[in-house]
């Protein structure tokens, strides 16, 4: 049976929105590649926006899963023990923080970004007996109101329908030419007459997905982290989207040594697509009393399984080189776009395989990207004006579905850039 | 492999709490059964808190997941289309909507209770462009801070850490005695100088299960349309835990004969106990511009695929018939208890499937469940004081299993009101 | 020179009010008469809103005050020391506070009602660790942010632009037929589950002005007081309109014999119509830090002066016994008028010099405050709707006097019922 | 009668702070000079805040206010027309308005200082429909919440006992080293992505008096001018402290061109010390209703006597001549304390007769204030770490007693300097 975009169209809320960027539907997918009910191909440059860091369908996945499926594991168990959840703790502790050094508790706060988001601003709000937040310009953490607060984007703050209150907004790195963000930042919180009161925590992403490909410097996250240490103030480190390898190893703050209060996790953690996430929390920081927080879903065993079964990966080296032999080609290929289409007034940004294109240009990246889905590349664009072409294809695409997604990127750059531009 | 609760108190968060009331390891379930490592088999009464209705690992959605995991099927497609999304969108109208002469927008909210929630209570909000919300005596609606801040309970409001705001509680069918808490609500409303603004919405459950099994009348659920209605206030019915056959029909509030403006479901929606949550939405209200909310997991295909099957138990009429029948058992049942046993100063509460018995006494309920998860049966509690023993069967129990856990739980009973009682 | 009300409408802005409700340019008063600049003589039954209980330019603070000023005085210290706030200070003691048994520390928070009340609320916040407040319907506080969130009339809250926030309103005395409005509270405290926090304080007025002349029993004022205590909750009276003899004591709440955590004083506190306000409160609850909360006329010596001068009419016992008399004649002319003329459908309410006939007819109580305006008696209507007509004469009046003004009275309201009624 | 300050110790509240700096009981003041109860003389450079910039009890307003009092002039009329009101409108359009080109509608909000500010905050939104109000570090608007809001100070928020709300403070003129602090303002509101809405209002004060005698250059009040008119913001001027002459000319803004929409002006207003404050709204913005902001005090027609009588002052050129003369007196003495004595490591800061020197010593300027106050002169701190010595003399003082004043404080200086400084 194949389907039409009426449907959708009919019973679907306007809200919906890929949709819309990608009128087809989709049936199958594998990899990096997906196909819609027409048998047509597409390589996937998005990965669920993120949450398919290893591709779809990864095989030792699937198979461990449905084993699970069919042997009665349990499926739901809200956070009652389960096997699957018992082995998921053990493999990501010797997987992932033992091997870093790390000592974190671990929170199921529900399965999505913005559960663990809300967890983390709950728990520092407690801890520090504080109600204020400070996060930074062009950060996106989520749409329940606790993460809308820190969110910077004004149509989706509009969407609250009330005054998002208990939180400071701070520049980013880079956020106004020629001026240190954190002499601002330093300035504000050293003066008592500021207005800025000292908050419970700071939450920021060290990449900015959302916000249009933003990447801090390590100098300025490790300043982040003196500042935070020196006032008393928690730092949450929001990985949803630029953790579980995005940048290039498992957590995106690594290179910069520091050591977050907090970090919050979810998209890429199942490995499949699955709902799922969790908050680190530092042990002395491990506060909130037995089912302060809580919610249905806070243990998918269906995710226990593939998260374990994903987690193996991080146990090769090979997997972080290979990475970063990509991501080179990758940004070598941007830069080179940058230089070779001067109509784009572009810049290439990012880090490891969360990079991409901003480009002067009012509405030229949501021709291009829109350009690349007619030629059978999914990418979308991000920033305050969609002004970003984001390139996030799998971690695990081979050079040869890498390069090829990047020929139809150029082919789709060159055919926008020759036509005139009219908004 | 078998596992100890170690783990989990090593590396689990405090905030754990159901593996607190359950202290084993569950490793495998299947209908109305579960069993631990030590292959301890167990009744369930507590169904997932209303998230497995019809059991665990149901046969079919068993093997249509399988199969669809198998083909390579979608996983995650954020809002994209997918066959599986159509599928699960035209057997809903059909099987649903259509039969009960419902017109409704559907949206995909992110796929936990507390995301259909906060997306209901935002669209109120801009709709109406007021900021109020009202809200209910011991409702619950979820932790994340807009569903927290409509949520009575106050130890989990306290965990939000900022003052909970734009909402104004209400009290709930029977909460004064001899006193019409609709008369003191319209009081409220009718009145300029009340200090209470007319809200942009009232959300509520029709049978608060968190709240302590508070039933409310069809009479009084009317008459809140009606003041609804009156005023231009947008009706949420939180049908999160209630619905889903919960109380006997797929909706909780088909008997009362309203048609609410925004509907919440989530929990057993999914059939299989997999993350999945839709918030129904008049058409007139159906307000959001395009990604205006959005979340990675607001398409969870796999969900997709069960919840379409689960559909079809709705499709035989027998299926409600065999729910009044076992909720007429369990009743019964409740009503001797409280006779019989007079020390547990009881009272039956709740309809269809979702019932218990409220005890006066401080702290026997959770004794009782205690003592029957010793004895192979699994229960919660909940209320205000943890003064109710609920009763949550699946919904697909046969009347063997029901007679068998009701057994347990008269055991249970007996066993604990005979001890003397210490705090 | 005269002045015509040209001037007004040019000039001012389109927030002005009592000039549209008595349109002329006064020039002079004494007493309980006031003149405008055409000569027309008019009986005072408005006393500035309860601002000039002595009624107009007193003979003997007049003098005092001209002497004063005559001799250089201080006119304006902040909060230094003066000796005219000695006197203050010493007088008010002796005169008030220890004749009642009353121990309490005076704070001089700014000279207007709204002062006052922002102090307290801020005090007890800072005292209890608490953020919410309960007010309650009907209640009239004050036009500032603090004070305007527990108010109750919609129509001033929206004036505000902004959510009015940290707020639960409680029914008042008699608020709902057949309920008794503390039932609803002390189960709102009781109960865990029900939304509403304990909060730092609860504020009223004994009688609310503004409000519609509400009395409340002085057993739910007793109630209130026990309830406040049992939960640590903050008691404020709020008797910036009702104190200073308006209801008959100086303060309003002696004949329940209740002693509040803090009180609120204004309006007739300066005896001359002079900005003057402080915030009473018991020695425990001193906890402000030196300049914590301030104000550039926080000691208005030339009130000082008159306040001092007014409080020897509370040295005479003989002063209470004369406003009983005059109470009772208002009270009974008020209770004939509701039975002499059924048209008004009224009902007489207050107490002291505190009272007024609330009509059910629309409109009706703006006509008859309208003639008599026309007929040469000022008098204000309150009330949500503005339904009620108040009498609020000078305590000083005397009985000559009263009777011009009820003669007056009833000669508007005959002239008015007899009238057909258009809107 | 002599009193002692024991008076004030036992029955004033703890929030008392100035008789705590000048421990004395003031008894009379004319001019310059102020005499405590032993016949002490002081000279006075503080004003009263700034309240008294005609000096105290200036001949020809205590002649007009006695003759006013003695005829039984209205005192007290709430917004009631009066002759008084009358002709201070018609002064105050003929010698301030109509000269300087405003047009401007006049609205009387409660006679204090935080009076005014919530008025135009609360107006300021509601004609934009917007809820947030951008205010700067270091700015002193009040004490009551809405006013608070807007106020930098940590000490006196926290005294709020609440989170603060619908408020963003951006960095004041000069804020950081060598960042242009208009930059970063016009970054926040270009990016939609930045987090921070286009607010109703901006809300400022020329030279921040409490804040720590910062001035802003009219370069800079140019540019928020413009960056307002370009984003349809409403500029709120708060001359409460720098009006009134104090920075040289009746509006501070005046050298700068600017037309603000909004201007807040209260302490010298009445030109005798009396409590009064007016609001002034460009006609396009009058937009309340009648009534939505009211208040007891709003009229206070003794504040309209002087206040009129005030307004002749600026009918001679020569008394803005005057102020200039003394101000460059002021400003080359401090200019030369700087310099003389570098241990004050001090800054000379400010304009007009607003001017202080901030020291880098910490507690220095306070001890400097003490032996001024030991000496014979009156003299205040303010900044955040109260670092600035403010001079704030009456405007009318004349030059001997300029110098004397001048004289009594250098000696304070050198005097303190040459102490070990011991904190």
């Amino acid at each position: 049976m194949t389907h039409n975009l009426n449907i959708f169209e009919n019973m679907e809320s306007e809200v919906r929105s890929y949709v819309r960027s990608f009128p087809t539907v989709f049936t199958k997918a594998k990899g990096y590649k997906m196909w819609d009910e027409a048998g047509k191909e597409y390589i996937d440059f998005f990965s669920g926006a993120g949450a398919l860091n290893y591709g779809h369908n990864d095989t030792v996945m699937q198979k461990k899963l449905v084993e699970y499926i069919t042997s009665d594991g349990i499926t739901h168990s809200l956070d009652m023990a389960s096997s699957a959840k018992a082995e998921f703790l053990t493999k990501f502790n010797e997987t992932i923080l033992n091997p870093r050094d790390m000592d974190y508790k671990i929170m199921f706060p529900g399965p999505t970004g913005t559960n663990t988001v809300e967890s983390a601003l709950k728990l520092a709000r407690k801890v520090t007996g504080r109600t204020d937040v400070i996060s930074f310009t062009n950060g996106f953490h989520g749409m329940t109101i606790g993460s809308l607060s820190v969110t910077g984007n004004s149509m989706k703050r509009k969407g609250a329908g009330i005054p998002l209150q208990n939180v400071v907004t701070m520049p980013y790195d880079n956020y106004v030419d020629d001026q240190d963000s954190l002499d601002y930042l330093e300035r504000f919180l050293d003066d008592s007459g500021s207005g800025v009161a000292i908050p419970a925590a700071m939450i920021l992403e060290t990449v900015q997905g959302e916000g249009g490909i933003n990447a801090a410097s390590f100098e300025w996250l490790q300043k982040v982290e003196s500042i935070c240490k020196r006032w008393g103030i928690l730092l949450i480190i929001d990985d949803v989207q630029a953790g579980v390898g995005r940048t290039g190893t498992f957590f995106s703050f690594e290179p910069a040594g520091i050591k977050p209060d907090i970090i919050c996790m979810s998209k890429s953690l199942s490995g499949y697509g699955l709902p799922f996430a969790i908050t680190l929390i530092k042990p002395e920081h491990d506060k909130f009393a037995p089912g302060e927080h809580n919610g249905t879903f806070r243990g998918n065993n269906h995710a226990f399984i593939t998260a374990t079964s994903a987690l193996s990966y991080w146990e090769n080296e090979q997997f972080e080189k290979d990475i970063k032999v990509k991501s080179d080609i990758m940004m070598n290929f941007l830069e080179e776009m940058v230089e070779k289409y001067p109509e784009l007034k572009g810049e290439a940004r990012g880090r490891g395989f969360m990079v991409g294109i901003a480009s002067d240009v009012d509405g030229l990246s949501n021709k291009i990207a829109a350009k690349a889905f007619e030629l059978g590349l999914i990418m979308e664009t991000s920033g305050p004006k969609d002004e970003v072409f984001k390139l996030f294809p799998p971690l695990t695409i081979d050079e040869d579905g890498l390069k090829q997604g990047l020929a139809i990127l150029e082919e789709s750059i060159k055919a926008t850039v020759k036509e005139p531009v009219t908004n």
